[in-house]
């Protein structure tokens, strides 16, 4: 996989200032803000690696359970930064971030800042600028996996920014996730892929919701359904695959399926759902995009020439 | 897997009136009506685990190819029929099944039809009456891979309706796709199981759609893109089981992930996406139910919550 040969590239690297020894490496204190659900599960994984772990929240209390697990709680966000050299960010988005973050420009400055928070590139690369101004080695985060898989060797996390800070503490972000690539200097880069990646999954996790009600609405039970949606998980990959070299290439083949074919079978779940009193507006949206393709007149290539439909802006209501 | 341990159950029926006596299920002659590119697949399918295979499609020139594969193109629908069994039709909707068979229905009495054409649960119902009407032993089927899949162990085609049909049949029926789960006697389960399964499918597929061109706007090759998806279609089938049981038991908790983290990471999203000029109906429609969910007061709760919204028909335009 691509993800894992970047990670092995950049921990080869000649430069690298931190080996893979791992007593060094578990020695290296960490100071985490944001305790939600994904702070926490950041900060549990740090001390479960050995860290010396600094945690604050606005809401104290969210604490309470690390420091029971030997995480020390600090009083002011100055306290956590002056704790650690290398600093870890995750709250609700950037506005939260940088209200946390401004006032302590100064105590940060030749410290090591990891934002895992998510938002767009143009404030990710926003956050960079500050942190330039202030003398703060910068590097952006995606987390890809929800909590329960952090700390685990599947968790994904994407870097992007200062590969200086990447190189130096690569090995200890390790303990929140073995899958580590490192996707270039350009900061906003990881938050590109993580928005691109997060489209997908909020349209699968709607398409999931509408796949348990529909069924819920004859009788099955969502425990009975479930182990049926692996068969649609298991033809992504490949279809994804497919589409991208159609995509690079520019050239959209009907020979596998056909948008008509697609469309039809699009308006069939929709008028099934209508019956059964199921919502439709993502599938509505799904098939406008299918029948404009049609429209447009490529009604005999594949679902992936929607690309099209994609890449204009949609009508401002 | 579920779908597997049904076919073994169905195999193990002491009833069965066929065995797994390969030479003897080779021989089984079929017939396959329509010859989209789904319909090619089958018949190619058939052809190559030895049946003698008869095929027809409406515009006759779709069989030249399988015709030197060895199939036997039949000049009439009543001539494809006459020629087996077992007759499998497979076309864009019912519709076009309706108007192929009922011209035969009685030269069909008395031989097994399976229809694995995709439309509506009611739509299979009526077909099933019509058949029953007819003598016709009907099973009903729908194919739950892409085309290149056909054939292989991997391919999965749900089944519905008459059982000694089914039981019959069920052996000759594997050349198409080992996994091959009997949903029981109601002709109409299949075509739940596919339109629910389908919603899921197009709902991702338009999301990856979403990603390969947000990416693509920050010049991102597809290629190298596609990879990383890999990444969310790994998680997807952990977070459908836990889904599963918050949806049996009713109680949605928000210890992982809230709706409002959620929302606001979508509202990133359609901001970046927006931004760059790239459509974003999918994920409003998207957004408009996790907005709803949180208004009606379950913010805490994590995005299973919004099946409340889900089991609402949409609002008429
Ligand atoms: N949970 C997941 O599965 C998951 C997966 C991948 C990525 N992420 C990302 O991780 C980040 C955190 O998610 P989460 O699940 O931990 O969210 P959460 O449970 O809702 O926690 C939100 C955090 O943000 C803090 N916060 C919000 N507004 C603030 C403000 N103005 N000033 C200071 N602190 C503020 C909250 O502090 P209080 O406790 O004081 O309210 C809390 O620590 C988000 O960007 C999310 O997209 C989450
Ligand atoms: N392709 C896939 O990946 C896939 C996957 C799963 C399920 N399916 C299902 O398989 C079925 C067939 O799909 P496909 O990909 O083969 O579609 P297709 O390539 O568009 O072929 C459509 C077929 O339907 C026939 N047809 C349409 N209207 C007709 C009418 N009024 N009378 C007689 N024949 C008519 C066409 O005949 P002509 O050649 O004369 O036009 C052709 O044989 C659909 O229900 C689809 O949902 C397809």
């Amino acid at each position: 996989m691509s993800t894992a040969n970047d990670t092995n590239k950049t921990n080869n690297h000649p430069n690298r200032t931190n080996g893979t020894d791992d007593t060094d490496t578990t020695r290296t204190p960490v100071t985490v803000l944001g305790l939600g659900a994904m702070g926490r599960a950041l900060a549990g994984a740090f001390l479960r690696a050995g860290h010396p772990t600094t945690v604050w929240n606005r809401t104290p209390g969210r604490a309470d359970e690390l420091v029971e697990r030997g995480a020390v709680r600090a009083d002011s966000v100055a306290e956590a930064v002056a704790a650690s050299p290398l600093v870890i960010v995750c709250v609700l988005d950037y506005a939260a971030s940088h209200a946390i973050l401004e006032p302590v420009g100064a105590q940060l400055s030749g410290r090591v800042l990891v934002n895992l928070t998510s938002d767009t590139p143009e404030r990710s690369r926003a956050a960079a600028a500050w942190a330039a101004g202030h003398g703060i080695d910068y590097l952006d985060g995606s987390i890809m996996v929800p909590t329960p898989v952090i700390g685990q060797p599947a968790a994904t996390i994407l870097y992007s920014g200062s590969r200086e800070a990447f190189e130096t503490y690569g090995p200890t972000l390790k303990a929140l996730g073995d899958q580590a690539p490192y996707l270039g200097a350009d900061h906003g880069m990881a938050a590109v892929h993580d928005l691109a990646l997060l489209g997908f999954f909020y349209s699968a996790m709607a398409g999931l919701m509408h796949a348990f009600a529909l069924a819920g609405a004859e009788g099955i039970k969502a425990k009975e359904f479930a182990p049926f949606t692996e068969t649609i998980v298991g033809i992504l990959p490949a279809i994804a695959a497919d589409m991208a070299e159609d995509l690079d290439r520019g050239v959209f083949s009907g020979d596998q399926d056909n948008i008509v074919m697609e469309a039809a079978g699009i308006a069939h779940i929709i008028e099934a759902a209508d019956d059964r009193g199921i919502n439709t507006e993502v599938l509505s949206a799904v098939k406008g995009l299918a029948d404009r393709t049609i429209a447009a007149g490529h009604g005999n290539a594949g679902f992936v020439s929607v690309i099209e439909e994609m890449r204009k802006a949609s009508a401002k209501g």
